[in-house]
């Protein structure tokens, strides 16, 4: 009969975390099941935390990639100079160049996945920066940084994810301590009660 | 990269209503994806709606399954009454049995997947008419019946189900033009938008 039937040969295993995964919703959930519970995790602010949380660890032992070929990149006196303001905290993070005013060899960028050619990932990153002339503090600067490069770097709102990518980031995810809500405090991951969906059933 | 995959190897195949069933949550629901959107289906509502209209079908073609030995059943006076009173509306559906007065020897029963042995289900099903005492008029009264063997023999909230009963059930559910409620008005399916769920996430 049908209440007699353990689904063993049906569902995903269960990860590390105890987590099952369905599938994507949207190109923005992953669907996965807490023990019966169906919970919801945000794909992009999910890789936001992780890469965050991956750039700290990698600023403080200086993880950076050597570009093969050096490249060149023309930036412009405005983002020169946030170059100059930021280059301290640009070096910690992975980033190497040489500068000849306004243009500049690019030979190492962060240890992270790039989406985009390197040149315009650091081009990008200083546009970013240039938006943020405000924010002086050390602290607060160097946290907006970190945290800019995770937004750049991160699958996005739209972004189709195979079974193995969505359980590569669940994993990733669940083994931070924080890993309810993204650096700016927006919530990662919902559940969608047994007591909430019923009543939708009117039960 | 993780936009450009398209996670063919991943899913389970749309059935022919282009539903994607991804599980089951809380032992209740059926988490299904139409399109990108989540779709919920109550397991119980659903297969009520797909007996009701079976049992619809085979009352109308007189269809029954005999029974191989049939089988003595002690129902006594009060059961008795009520035999007598749905008699006609018992034997549209597919029961047939010899009345010896408090005793039957029960020969079939509607062409339904039995839950239960035939004997539990024929008294079961009169004790819920003579809980209907009320219901006079003969079309309310069918339907009544209708809906009592429905409730009867349908898969329960808390019973596991695999994926291959989860799929059969969304295929019949789907061939109906009334998937949306159950007999007694209960909605079946829930949908929960990309919209509703955005917000949860503060996006």
């Amino acid at each position: 009969t049908m209440s007699s039937q353990t689904p063993v040969d049906v569902f995903p295993a269960a990860n590390p975390h105890g987590l099952r995964i369905l599938g994507q919703a949207n190109r923005l959930f992953i669907v996965t099941l807490d023990g019966e519970d169906l919970l919801l995790i945000d794909q992009h602010a999910a890789h936001e935390r992780v890469l965050y949380e991956r750039l700290k660890t990698a600023e403080k032992s200086h993880e950076k990639q050597l570009l093969l070929v050096p490249k060149n990149v023309e930036i412009g006196q405005n983002l020169n100079k946030v170059l100059l303001e930021y280059t301290d905290d640009l070096h910690r993070l992975g980033f190497e160049w040489q500068d000849f005013g306004g243009t500049v060899l690019l030979r190492a960028v962060p240890l992270v996945e790039l989406k985009v050619p390197a040149e315009q990932f650091f081009t990008a990153i200083l546009e970013e920066l240039s938006e943020a002339a405000g924010v002086r503090a050390l602290a607060e600067r160097e946290d907006y940084l970190l945290y800019t490069l995770a937004c750049k770097t991160a699958i996005k709102d739209g972004d189709i994810l195979t079974m193995a990518e969505m359980t590569k980031l669940v994993n990733d995810l669940f083994a931070l301590p924080n890993y309810q809500t993204c650096p700016h405090g927006r919530p990662i991951i919902t559940y969608l009660g047994r007591d909430e969906l019923a009543k939708r059933f009117k039960r």
